[in-house]
């Protein structure tokens, strides 16, 4: 068994407790948190630890602190020479203090509190200095989920940020849906099934074959009867924009 | 058996004729289209009309055409006072020509050829201008799906208008998603997964509560290294914008 101590107490770390309990290849060895309460529904109150001192012997230790932590996080580890790695899309695994290994364990998805996860399909991409270190993480990821991946700084970085356009931005862009709904009285649940079509969509069709719409075919007198509709300055900013930017795509501007 | 008549061959028509042969309520009369080759995988060659004389009589004609074409198609229509639907999203009622009885029958849907749909899932929307011919589309939108709702002429232009937002908007930001691996050499697929969950998990959450990110919390370190790594002038515009609308959702402005 590989021997793992989760540091943190936040949504990442929560979930990581939960799959590591349930593999049959990892000893969760501790989790660190501020606070047991935290966590102290998810695993025995022995095993969680308050105080770094307390850290006992393990193979890894997975930061999963917020960007800003972790350097201060790792600077403070009582001990030298381990494997350190950090759960941060956006973070370059240089943030890491140079006493410990250094590497990389990023889980590629959207958590939320209270809402299960099928971790197995969940991406996780990799990163290390040695490939020692690579392969024990590499074991860890592929306990867990069947989508391993070898990602370095830069690709995460470009991955985070293309992460935020699929994900946060998209589901803003449900929440203007919503909102227009609600402005004139309709059940927002019309719009489900075409929401899920357009995510299962593209499992089949790349983004470029199932683009439609107005935009799309230039259809000049829909946009504009669209923007006369719309009563928000911000929504009509954001129409503009992204109609702009589906009929320039492809184009050298 | 209700006797239907489509008059078009683009998307919509298409997959109309496919759901109404097979269903056990509705009888397809005939369809008509410029080119018979245009539908002729479909149906057997005499039931195709290239001619609006050789329209037989039907309870139902549906017009899934352009919305530019609604108002002279309808007015061609070499008979009076029969009920004639469109399908569009964005057109009036008023669009049809008012010699015939009007109405609207809706699919609410992203429709792409050679994408097969299950149209019991799909929401139609209807409206008529009176009550029995409402009990007539009412019957044959319930046929078909078992999502039926009652939408008039202005509530159905706001739901095409947040279906841009939802559906072809979202599908862009997916394009941008793509672009951003392309330029990394990461497969787009590690993305999938993150895609899918986005678009599931507001079945069960309001978009308000699913709404995570660096603009939802704020993060302006995250948000500015992000618009830094962007290389293309557009990619940072939309980030900035739809940045700026999740940090302002809700307050008054």
């Amino acid at each position: 068994m590989i021997k793992v101590t989760i540091i943190g107490s936040g949504n990442v770390a929560q979930h990581l407790i939960n799959v590591f309990l349930a593999s049959a290849q990892i000893e969760l060895v501790q989790v660190f948190a501020r606070k047991k309460e935290s966590v102290l529904h998810l695993l025995d109150f022995d095993k969680i630890v308050t105080a770094y001192t307390d850290l006992k012997e393990a193979d890894l230790y997975i930061l999963a602190v917020s960007d800003g932590a972790i350097s201060t996080v790792s600077s403070q580890l009582p001990f030298v020479n381990k494997l350190v790695v950090h759960t941060s899309g956006n973070a370059s695994i240089t943030a890491l203090d140079d006493k410990n290994r250094k590497g990389v364990f990023y889980p590629l998805q959207t958590f939320s509190k209270n809402k299960p996860i099928d971790f197995s399909v969940i991406p996780i991409c990799l990163e290390t200095e040695n490939p020692t270190d690579f392969q024990l993480i590499d074991k860890v990821a592929k306990s867990i989920s069947t989508a391993v991946f070898t990602i370095n700084s830069q690709q995460r970085k470009a991955l985070h940020v293309a992460a935020v356009f699929v994900n946060n931005f998209t589901n803003h862009l449900y929440q203007i849906g919503q909102d227009i709904c609600e402005e004139h009285q309709i059940p927002f649940g019309i719009l489900m099934p075409l929401i899920q079509e357009t995510a299962q969509k593209i499992k089949t069709l790349s983004p470029q074959d199932a683009q439609t719409g107005p935009a799309r075919r230039h259809d000049e007198t829909t946009i504009q009867s669209h923007e006369n509709f719309l009563t928000h300055d911000n929504q009509i900013l954001i129409y503009k924009i992204l109609t702009q930017s589906i009929q320039n795509h492809g184009k050298k501007l």
